[in-house]
């Protein structure tokens, strides 16, 4: 697939679509997603639930993993939350690949916000089929 | 609080009550919470996103560490996707206290289909205010 | 092989055997072993070195997951250090199987005090050749 | 203290020493520290023991973290084995801090052979008494 193809075939993940996660770039081994903090993330303290970041960091490393061409999906993750993110926040996702093996590969991903404030950091493990 | 004023409180948890994650115990290092798996709970691939497993582990361990009565928000977590889960799925998550340090808590949470099966373990890093 | 064949085998650690790390007992996906604190195991501040806890939960998670009888290595491992260990202490360290996946596999393994003491929790994953 | 002094203090890290790991560089917030692999590293698979990666990774976090002028110590820690090592590789581990809070510290530490090769990769979380 294209690219355009994968952030096409990510929109059909509901999950992420309904909290308003938008890959804005897939290719092989990197993906890049945003997501604007508004009040639907907020948890009881106020501040963005550590869920969003987590489905923002796993979404973004599901895109890079599966741009390899085969189907890919996470065994294990790591998430630190470093900085609290805020309603009105803009906060970007990047995915790198740390390792592509044959059956599992492994990615970090950091959450910043668009002043470049490191908010999470996050590293997972994929299986691919 | 009482049991049922911190179920109230994170009631507050926008993020959570969208998912329609809901607790069903809490008391001071101890809850439980229950999510039904529906359409808007599934990824791209047509199963539980593991930012909704992560969701339901984070908000049961919130809820028992802020129940000993002081500020608790994570730091760290780690997720191990064991099984995946699929629409009609009833999920249970049980967040037990491994440990409750001055300003540091240790928390560890299963999550099981109703069959008992199960589908994550989550251990998680809290920090008291 | 035999229960006493793969503690044979494991004699071949010569990391852990350097440390006086004993396996006690060994079948499919369980492992049980144990550590003694003595000088050589103490870090700057003379209580256990973290590295000495994770060799021991190491060792015993990888007993445990050869013990199914084909070669598996660790991936990724995770450990939670709860309570400081001393010189004198007697550790145990048991490795149960959470997951045997065709390619991968995860253990859980707990390291406690004779006492009964929880000191360290890991969480591992092994991949299978 | 000065950089030679933590040098000095970390030497009193009797496990550490026992298996060679030398610390080249310590500052606040950053360390550097050097090990050979050699017989005495091996694991009953003739490639360096987890144990011992995760060592020097943890003896390098440990200088960086004390560098900063307060007692810190190890409260959770993950390990992602990338490459395996082998007797006469050259290690090197290099620890940065990722935050410096109050109470606690998070650090992420590399350990790459004289290659550039990345055999693992280590993040840590420390508790600053």
């Amino acid at each position: 697939m294209e690219n355009t193809d994968y952030i096409e075939f990510f929109k059909k993940d509901r999950y992420a679509a309904l909290f308003d996660i938008k890959l804005t770039e897939v290719k092989p081994g990197y993906a890049r997603a945003i997501l604007k903090i508004t009040e639907k993330h907020l948890n009881a303290g106020d501040v963005a639930q550590g869920g969003a970041l987590f489905t923002l960091a796993d979404l973004t490393m599901a895109a890079a993993a599966n741009a390899n061409g085969r189907l890919a999906f996470s065994i294990q993750s790591d998430i630190r939350f470093l900085q609290s993110a805020f309603p009105g926040d803009i906060l970007y996702a990047e995915a790198n690949e740390v390792l592509l093996h044959k059956t599992v590969c492994h990615y970090h991903v950091d959450i910043k916000k668009d002043t470049g404030e490191l908010i999470a950091i996050f590293d997972g493990i994929c299986y691919r089929k």
